[in-house]
């Protein structure tokens, strides 16, 4: 009587891998069940909208879309306590002032001009490798002002479930992202499952230098490429070289992205994160001063695109502490 | 006795792996021995220079180093092509006329300008989907003007077989070209294995455009990215964000890419293709109109370089004809 029981049991594991819930952080409801449709749908040989794993290429935004952004985004937070290490008498305008002192707001009041006299005092003028180090060892330190939170433990436990079930259905996942590629890449391999060949991002230009100790790859304070806006589906073709058949965004600068990943032949999926839940994140759209969703809100329905409803859609925002 | 035969065939499966040839089409020899010796030192987790999979980045420039770029670039080849087609009231300069004409030495003799001209006639003005199947359709039509081959078919048999072995020992591969990534692509996954994402090279500004029928990424004639010289080391760390620790090139527009490779913290191997078979391939280093070879000749054995001598290190040269 070996057999059947044998059998018994490979049926349940089975039954089991079948039925398991692949996004338990995400409620019940039309976008958690669009999601899986459409995955199935691409995924089944059988199905006439079955795509290659070769062409199963899924991009997602960062900042507010796998991981939170306010109150405002967490790269300026590092390039602030970057300037807050440097002699006063660098601090020579009222952005770095502001910077070292740790008044966002002041700062944000210095307007563009501030920001990038900001960026370039913390991201240029030193090695990649250096630079990362420092991304490193400011990720191992710095906690978030309102949760208290490493930066990295603010990811969003319902895309990390996307991601990892993306995968396992054979997509390659990127980051497409408005933030800096260098900063990004230091956290996603750990934060997201994403190797760093597969962030895509804004970046300064990069010089390659050979000094005594051999050479480096310099950042240089012009900035090389704004992955913002029309600029993601550039980008998406320089890094990717392939349409994208899923795509994530949370804010208007990824439109044109969700509009081209679902403009191709085949079948493709936007997904726009709403941010509803001012009890458990933060509830912004038209009006946030970062973030903002306008465009989307207004034509993505008439694109087919899905939204997460944070309030909604997601039993769990964060992950759970340990 | 069933048990001992299937152990024996076991074993003897085990022993054909083990000693199978990764790299048959490489003669015997310190190159061929060099390559097996690094991959093994990294690979094997006892030892001590043993590099985890995730960091097994090897590039290869292509024109030269992974297909043939003799009597000139093939892409130039494509070009010439497409000025072909073009209605002879579109032929306003001395570069069209002589691309138009086939006449590739009075195209040269017309310089950089007259070669740009070429270039933004064939590849400008369209988007890159329409670019890239013109790409696909020439490489099914034209033949190389004198081994009549497919252009495709004119790549190296040895370096396909380290492209496999690489892969199969858990690198990833890349290619890194001074050659259109938009070119290189429509070719680089039936021609080498490699995937769209995996190649990298020099680049035209891209622009999305949304037309009437939807959005496309258009060519633009403006230069994105040179993937050339200290060029490429930037572009290794835009597209891959690591450093290499194989790196194979033919000329020095690869010198700093070997150099980059080869100067990190881990283990580096740096390999230049050295085309020395004038009877089955073509022989050029140092006075070579392109592929040229000096510092790299000069300068590699100091860096520990290693040099496949096309006719004493290549068994084969190009794949065996159907």
């Amino acid at each position: 009587m070996i057999r059947p029981l044998l059998s018994a049991s490979a049926l349940s594991l089975a039954a089991t891998a079948l039925w398991a819930d692949p996004l338990p952080s995400w409620n019940a409801g039309e976008t958690k069940s669009a999601i899986i449709s459409f995955v199935e749908a691409v995924t089944d040989p059988a199905s006439e909208t079955y795509v290659t794993p070769a062409d199963r290429i899924a991009v997602f935004d960062n900042d507010g879309t796998l991981w939170a952004e306010q109150p405002a985004y967490f790269q300026l937070f590092f390039a602030i306590d970057q300037v807050k290490k440097l002699d006063a008498s660098a601090l020579t305008s009222d952005a770095l002032k502001a910077a070292a002192a740790g008044d966002v707001e002041a700062l944000l009041a210095t307007g563009k001009e501030g920001l990038l006299e900001v960026l370039a005092a913390s991201h240029t003028g030193m090695s990649v490798a250096d630079f990362q180090a420092s991304v490193a060892a400011w990720l191992d330190e710095a906690r978030h002002p309102t949760t208290g939170r490493p930066y990295d433990a603010m990811v969003y436990q319902p895309m990390l479930e996307l991601l990892v079930y993306l995968r396992d259905e054979g997509f390659d996942t990127y980051i497409v992202s408005g933030g800096g590629i260098d900063f990004i890449r230091v956290l996603a391999p750990d934060a997201y499952g994403i190797d760093e060949a597969q962030v895509v991002g804004s970046s300064l230009v990069t010089e390659y230098v050979l000094g005594e100790a051999g050479p480096v790859l310099m950042k240089m304070p012009d900035l090389f490429f704004n992955d913002d806006k029309a600029g993601k589906p550039v980008a998406i073709n320089h890094h990717i070289g392939k349409r994208p058949i899923f795509a994530g965004g949370n804010s208007d600068g990824d439109f044109q992205m969700l509009e081209w990943t679902t403009s191709g032949e085949a079948p493709g999926f936007g997904l726009y994160v709403h941010h509803t839940d001012a009890d458990r994140e933060w509830a912004y759209d038209r009006e946030g001063h970062i973030g903002v969703l306008n465009r989307g809100l207004d034509e993505g329905a008439e694109h087919g695109w899905h939204f997460a409803d944070m309030a909604k859609d997601w039993a769990v925002i964060f992950p759970a502490t340990e």
